[in-house]
């Protein structure tokens, strides 16, 4: 589309004088001519060309010098005046608003995010491959759940989140993670960390973690007040016996796929956590992050299924499709709902209805099967090829945790963490040390290695990643 | 689609009797022989009469009875093993999955939300007319704005929110409300309790309300600390002369609609409030939450367009489009930005991707214009039927605050309040009285009142719902 303003004896308009004869428009591109024109005078006023405050033409002048019907001009000046572009006042005439003089961009004080190096590979495990989202499969979800919901849904929010995708949950939840429950005691929250934040204030005793974890779930506890005691990690997960005389009145775990060492809890002490849980009147959080994923076996059920009573389970669909959706969700003992919701405060106020209906159908339809089994092949080619790559290229260092999941941890020599985190910097390899995720009051000894999140880069920048962190080991 | 499941002898199949000749399957229905054999047996499952651990037969078998390829049925076993349907072990074949078995259906303690009574008619002012959400458009640019997004979109969120977005919103806050700002002042939150939680934690001061407001954004600052110190409100909004002298650091103010009473801040109030601040240091915290439905004339532009340094703008789509969006702005002063995002806590936790990059699309293609015109004049009409209406039946009630919004105050006699839910109430209407909203430290004299929603219910309901109103007034 072209369009030219002209003024015959300046740049820009004269405020005081109506631009008459002078305006010279130029309508051409898509849609009616009403559009056209409407385009056109957007563009003269985005530009600045036509000023704040510059009277328009009277539409029938207007009409007149664009062969235009006089209806076109004053119903396209209704609208822009509607949209704010225009004002018009009587015995003044229209003109432009008056808008707000641009102000200068903004240099924050000091830089937020900071300013990161460019890294050239992510092998931080912070998130699943981002490139593989099922844009159109959930597009198709998204159509057919909003063409289906019914008008309520748009209204306040119930703060258990949405019935269509509390039931979708319940079928999927039992039929591929063993979870027992009905669509009562589910409540919908934002992600892991919504929900933690809820059974936080709820349930403020002291909370047992692994000696080694995100330290971003133990500050979210430590913000709500809550204190957080050490258990001893291993190869069969949390040493469950130390919650014996602890003060501890919970216990959140990571049944499925300890994060980050990889251990899956014990059978034995499974049941161990459950008995503690009964005697104690405690409860145990279980955080099954990424129980879809894994490799060796069919997937380890839920904790939950022991014990419904003494378990809440604590699911989203971080790993599963992406952290952005900020989805999770929440499975109560029945005697817990009420608590939460009252901590939640009478109606939703985080998560976001159409998404939840997106998911509701992704479920039922068994788009979310479909996708999940995409994604084991590829994390369990990636998996395959990070094995490989270490055994031939430095078969002294041992790896673990890669039974399941989308990330492993790599054993390192004592003292060596730090150096080897420096080497993979300057190969351009982002990546976490084992140290930061070591809860500080644990009496384990620290251990040297490193958290390989293998989900996170692109697919064909996984090889060339894996190459420059062999040249960053010791 | 039909399918039969025969077992000679017995209505539910035998546990460890694999099932052969005596499993009958008619496949029928859409899609490959192989779906159409999955659909039969998840079923089968489904309806319990194929039992958990129950053997199949071996797929060689199943294929001659069915008259299938091998492949075919051995691609059906494992794609619902991988599912979770069936479970495949060596040596003991392929098995009904052992499920969870059913759990007793929940009873809550206590009801939760507690059981409301079954009103007729909703004129609580607390949804915009949920009917009317902008389905099909809102579709079209969630296609539009996936399509487009880049991968990293998908994967750990930017605490600011997506660019996309806060570039969009620049352009429409400066357009339709007069906000002058940058992309990197804006965070996206949760709708305005999100941002207004955010606030609280990092301008922590006494915080000055209008006396008349709504408690549960009161609520949220007590929770988090904040002391708050009502203003008397007036037909011209707060009273600003009762700032000099109060402990007040911050000011929570609705300038365009004061809620629920409905009078716009005076611009010598708006001069005043701004002096206030820059001398005392303090900051203003403008909740716009309907600045874009006014009837008598152009919009009132932001306060913020007046001192960017010194106002919070917080905006949301909760009157614009559904309060199930969860989905809100703030516009920050470059100096507290920074603050916020070390709040926020280093990334998004709570406001999804898909909803914020389709509203980006929304406001830049100017559906949200179109949206908003098309709402403005439903609520200009229902206004207008709620104004005509009382005239002729109830013509000793003023109305006041009906200039904007999608609510309006009903003022009553003194006394007259309780009697007159309890009357509406009883002629199945949904509405909120006055006290409710004072602050109870206000010492403005307790005033008797109705606050309509209009935008609440469904169009066909409306003239109904005012008959019903104003059978119950005194």
């Amino acid at each position: 589309m072209t369009k030219s303003w002209v003024n015959s004896d300046q740049g820009r308009s004269d405020p005081e004088r109506p631009v008459g004869s002078d305006l010279h428009l130029e309508l051409s591109g898509v849609g009616s001519r009403r559009a056209q024109l409407m385009d056109a005078l957007r563009d003269a006023i985005r530009s600045g060309r036509l000023a704040p405050g510059t009277r328009l033409p009277p539409y029938r002048g207007l009409a007149v010098d664009l062969g235009l019907a006089r209806n076109t001009v004053a119903s396209a000046y209704a609208e822009l005046t509607e949209e704010g572009w225009l004002s018009a006042r009587a015995g003044s005439g229209t003109r432009v608003a008056e808008r707000a003089t641009p102000i200068a961009p903004t240099h924050p004080r000091r830089a937020a995010p900071p300013p990161r190096r460019p890294f050239i590979y992510d092998l931080l495990p912070s998130s699943p491959d981002a490139g593989s989202f099922p844009r159109a499969a959930w597009l198709t979800s998204a159509r057919r759940a909003l063409a289906a919901a019914p008008n309520d849904a748009f209204g306040v929010g119930d703060p258990r989140g949405r019935p269509e995708l509390r039931h979708a949950l319940v079928e999927y939840l039992a039929r591929a993670r063993g979870v027992r429950t009905d669509a009562q005691r589910i409540v919908i929250c934002s992600g892991f960390a919504g929900g933690l934040r809820l059974l936080a204030s709820v349930l403020p005793g002291p909370v047992a973690v692994e000696a080694y974890g995100l330290d971003v779930h133990h500050r979210v506890l430590h913000e709500n007040g809550v204190r957080t005691v050490p258990l001893t990690v291993d190869a069969d997960g949390a040493r469950i016996d130390e919650l014996t005389g602890s003060e501890a009145t919970s216990a959140l775990l990571h049944p499925a796929h300890q994060y980050p060492t990889g251990g899956a809890l014990h059978p034995e002490r499974r049941a161990a956590v459950i008995d503690w849980a009964r005697a104690r009147g405690g409860m145990v959080w279980e955080d099954d992050y990424d129980g879809e994923f894994r490799y060796d076996r069919q997937p380890i059920g839920a904790l939950q299924g022991l014990d419904p009573d003494r378990v809440v389970y604590l699911g989203s669909t971080s790993k599963s499709l992406s952290p952005a959706l900020r989805l999770g969700w929440m499975v109560l003992p029945a005697w817990l709902v009420d608590d939460v919701l009252a901590a939640k405060g009478g109606r939703e106020v985080f998560t976001g209805v159409t998404d939840q209906l997106t998911l509701a159908d992704f479920l039922a339809t068994g788009s979310y099967d479909r996708h999940l089994r995409r994604m084991r092949g590829i994390y369990r080619r990636r998996r395959d090829l990070l094995t490989t790559t270490l055994a031939r290229r430095a078969p002294h260092i041992r790896l673990s945790g890669i039974a399941a999941g989308m990330h492993a941890v790599l054993e390192l020599p004592d003292g060596t963490e730090e150096a080897t985190l420096r080497a993979a910097r300057r190969e351009g390899v982002a990546l976490d040390g084992l140290h930061p995720y070591r809860h500080p009051d644990s009496t384990m000894p620290p251990r040297d290695g490193l958290v390989i999140g293998y989900g996170t880069p692109p697919e064909h920048a996984f090889p060339a990643a894996l190459d420059a962190l062999c040249r960053a080991l010791p």
